[in-house]
């Protein structure tokens, strides 16, 4: 039997307060208008004790960009774990992941900001999201192999190809572009879904409603 | 038999001069810090005369624009209009577009920086060289549907799947990030064209050399 550390769970409560109200103080005056002190100030805290839960500024945005993009893996996870066939629980995979960049641009622009320069900076959480999401692909194409739906050679190679191919899709800087340029998006999500399917040696019939031509 | 009207040749020399002056500052100093007046005094002009020929400064910066991307289409268009199979013409012409983003992103950064704004504001030089791409590549489609090297049912579609699906290795904010990651690009780049010949439906042993895993 083991009994949660009251240290940790301290440490672990402390931090989560912390990322709350920026997360915020984001929301309302933008990550980057956000200072340390505006955080402790609100959590009646000074400066230093925050740096002893975060070692920099950096640090907070990245984890509040954790935060963001948990919700989208969680989201893509639930869709893994159906029952549907591969090639639709792909399809709706990808559309979900697609439809969060754009509802987050549209709807909660500070976070957008937020995605926008985690992606240019690199940050620790989002590399780690990605990396999440290219696990889940890699075990959904190896599905489809065992199904006989897809008919590839590598699976983890298709996999990478797959998030690769629809990085115009949820990619924030793109998503961006294209909204701004009023493209028919859906249309152009569904052709690129098609695309992807044929890669992974989808027959026509076999696709997904709704994605079919 | 026509004779070049002298006022128009006129004119065309001057939009000529105005670029190239243009484009010397932009590269020297960035396209940003590059103000009219600087380009008017270079050439002993008026900042008024410079706007005779070029309604804006976006109009100048847009054309400069144009002339980076003009040498890319040409080594597209060049390589499109081999004896080579189509397969092998794509791979060529897909890596050629790629190097050419790095090599600007690392050699010539001025010209960079202008074409992440173009792409940012949808600059009518870039959307047109966009089309350029896309006309060149759906003809290819074409002639690979004639061999017999491709199997797609919607030629048009599948040249927009192509662009969309390789736009990571050639979208200027994209590439940034990459060679920021580190990335080992050039195997990316293969094993993405691997994927999109999957999609084209070229088979196996038809992959263009360098290109085969």
């Amino acid at each position: 039997m083991t009994f949660a550390d009251p240290i940790a769970t301290d440490l672990e409560q402390s931090r989560t307060r912390i990322l709350e109200v920026a997360e915020r103080h984001f929301r309302r005056i933008g990550y980057h208008k956000t200072s340390v002190a505006d955080i402790a100030a609100e959590l009646g805290m000074s400066r230093a004790n925050i740096y002893r839960f975060f070692p920099s500024r950096t640090a907070i945005n990245s984890s509040v960009c954790g935060l963001v993009v948990k919700e989208v893996a969680e989201i893509v996870l639930a869709i893994a774990q159906t029952d549907a066939p591969a090639s639709k629980k792909l399809a709706d995979l990808l559309t979900a992941i697609h439809r969060q960049s754009t509802r987050r641009l549209v709807e909660d622009r500070p976070m957008h900001q937020l995605l926008v320069a985690a992606m240019d900076g690199s940050w620790a959480t989002i590399n780690a999201h990605n990396e999440d999401i290219l696990a889940i692909l890699k075990a959904l194409v190896r599905e489809g192999l065992r199904t006989g739906e897809f008919k590839v050679q590598d699976a983890d190679e298709a996999a990478r190809g797959i998030i690769t191919a629809f990085l115009p899709f949820f990619h924030p800087v793109l998503v961006e572009q294209r909204v701004q340029e009023g493209e028919a998006i859906a249309a152009c999500v569904h052709a690129q879904i098609r695309f992807i399917m044929t890669a992974l040696g989808t027959s026509d019939r076999a696709l997904p409603e709704g994605i079919s031509a």
